[in-house]
């Protein structure tokens, strides 16, 4: 008689994004002349860039003729967009990390949820909190982390690192050792980024405890100031504990075709075992290679009409962002993020709770975003909104606001 | 100190293809002069169908004005391609499927591979032997297999379904009871099928035995023969047992392009738990969508033209798979498959093993095969070829190999 994995019965509610999804509709349902504004999932609204769709029409034409056709995908990507990434992203910053070290997806949200399946079942992870809550939920599901406790919203076995307006938003090493350490700098949800020179404590500390680093590097072409790392591997010793992870979707808008990328150096082992190569084992046996024809649309971010046309569209949500940061500010609310990342981690108001906010920001303002406690219990009383939405959507929902 | 997940350190050898692979590139190094035959790796080598183009170059369009982009897909995939789905392989046979018990993917290869995270690491599970290798290791490195016999290649906790000759490829019931059944009909690699009353059978005894059918239909374009099934739910009972996994890789030629769907019907419960919601949790949690193009394309599957387009497309790999059978009948092999299926399995002559044959053709006819060793050990002494190369070169292999 077949049983389940009841590590899933073990999760609590629904998927955090699916929630605010349900409650959007309900509202949208019962008050249909609502013009309801969405800043509440990191998705993006901007068309893609021409270079883009450019790549994107030749790779099709490319498939209708037999001599140009590609069926399976190398294990680990095509070498032109491992190569592309390999100079692009990290030659170009002095990172050491060669297009074989560089394996190819349909996107970070896949890679950051398989990546612990290579590691022991007794492994101990750490987290931010408030943090995305896939890293925590894979783990949920694959039985690492314990029990739940409704009280406290903590997993029995999960080391959480609170992050908030105590600390700037920064995670302190923690007390107790973890093995796997999920870090996303610069940081969803909180917006908030780390120097070069805290994260070199980071990879300090995992070399020293013999911990590894999951590093997810998301948002890295939002970062505009100066000493905030573009990748792990600027810091000292990186190659030997940490995973980098990348994505598409937020520097070329990709949420809807899907590319991501996991770096892991061929020195990083435990004992004898090189984890590049039990990486390239699932890649090979559970996985098939992103379509042809995104890879080469992600060779095209990395050309030089790729570079300029999307540095406009970064400008373009991050000039949002400057109008949610200065909005909230404007309206005397407490404020954070905005300036190396699309998000905006707000104070909730009159001591409100992240979802009675939620409730009271669509209701009156008919603005829909995310309850900073559905990334943990150290988000409970903040609220997070982003930059992705259209300018003038950004524009109306932050007068909305204001007027509240 | 961080520990790696050590059932992928039980895993024997590299993944099949990878070693097959291997071997041809090496021996093309040695031998730059000689034309080497490819009818190995279930790879397509026809372009993609106009209608399918069409589709993506319209697709790619949309995403490139912000009216008609779109970001992230709804969880499930798009309802324009499950209601096709739905109706035109479903519907269409009086199999009582809905749009919402299907769940797009990007490839079948993921699906069978990831599915058996949603059933406890307690679970037993029973495969044909031989057997397209990723049910086994996908389990192998969830830890359920048990321990690997080096002398009889097989797992202690996996219940092996032999498919020889003897049996016309067609697996008996297994003796001991397992949880978790994988069928794959028409047959991967056998290319042998077995008939609706046959599977009714399976059906009857996964709804006694209190079992779940994973049923592997992604050759099913490649039925030829009346009273083959097109889907288990053609079986009464089969939505209470059995999840159904499609490809479009081989009726579409998508093995570049990336595509597939799993069907879990609402009724199949373990205890009070519907599938359906563990699987619809771990899609939300840890997959984020096939591309908004691709799933145009697969829309475009199912379309007047391209039911007209893909039918050709299918007949050309068929009129290859009759070429290799009556190449080989006539060269003095034992042949089966080829006629339901992509996929012809022929007796090694000599008593040659699957490998010693597979380097004995790579030398004398410069034609690349599969090993039948490599799907389980009761393919040893068997060998597959695929009818997924070009017409001209089917037909120049078989000649080789005819003068051999």
């Amino acid at each position: 008689m077949i049983k389940v994995n009841d590590n899933y019965l073990k999760l609590p509610g629904s998927y955090l994004f699916s929630t605010v999804g349900r409650k959007q509709r309900e509202y949208e349902k019962a008050h249909p002349d609502r013009n309801v504004i969405r800043l509440s999932i990191g998705d993006v609204t901007q068309p893609l860039a021409p270079v883009i769709l450019e790549a994107m029409h030749k790779a099709v034409d490319e498939m209708g003729q037999a001599e140009t056709f590609r069926g399976y995908a190398p294990d680990l990507g095509y070498e032109f967009l491992r190569d592309a990434i390999a100079k692009g992203d990290y030659h170009s910053r002095g990172a050491d990390i060669s297009a074989d070290e560089i394996f190819v997806s349909d996107g970070a949200k896949c890679d950051s949820s398989n990546i612990q399946e290579i590691f022991s079942l007794h492994s101990k992870i750490a987290v931010c909190d408030p943090v995305y809550p896939v890293y925590v939920d894979s783990n949920v599901m694959a039985g690492r982390t314990g029990t739940y406790d409704v009280e406290t919203e903590r997993w029995s076995n999960v080391i959480y690192m609170p992050c908030t307006a105590d600390n700037d938003f920064a995670p302190e090493l923690p007390k107790e050792t973890p093995d796997l350490i999920y870090l996303c700098f610069p940081n969803n949800p909180t917006g908030s980024t780390i120097t070069k020179d805290q994260l070199q404590v980071w990879v300090d500390y995992a070399n020293k405890v013999g911990a590894v680093i999951i590093y997810d590097a998301a948002y890295e072409a939002y970062i505009s100031e100066e000493n905030v790392p573009h990748t792990i591997y600027e810091c000292v010793g990186a190659r030997t504990c940490a995973i980098e992870l990348k994505s598409f979707s937020k520097n070329a808008g990709f949420t809807g075709v899907r590319l991501g990328y996991t770096v892991i150096p061929k020195e990083l082992k435990c004992g004898d075992t090189a984890l590049h190569s039990l990486w390239a084992r699932r890649h090979g046996t559970k996985y098939n290679g992103a379509p042809y024809i995104i890879q080469r649309a992600g060779e095209a971010v990395y050309s030089r009409e790729g570079r300029e046309q999307l540095k406009k569209q970064v400008a373009y949500y991050m000039n949002n962002a400057k109008t949610i940061y200065q909005g909230l500010k404007k309206a005397g609310y407490q404020v954070s993020g905005g300036v190396n990342a699309p998000y905006i981690w707000l104070k909730t108001p009159d001591k409100m709770t992240s979802w009675e906010f939620f409730d009271y920001l669509l209701e009156k303002a008919n603005v829909v975003g995310t309850p900073g406690s559905g990334f943990g219990p150290s988000g409970e009383g903040y609220f997070r909104l982003t930059a992705f939405g259209s300018y003038e959507n950004t524009v109306e929902a932050l007068d909305r606001i204001q007027k509240m």
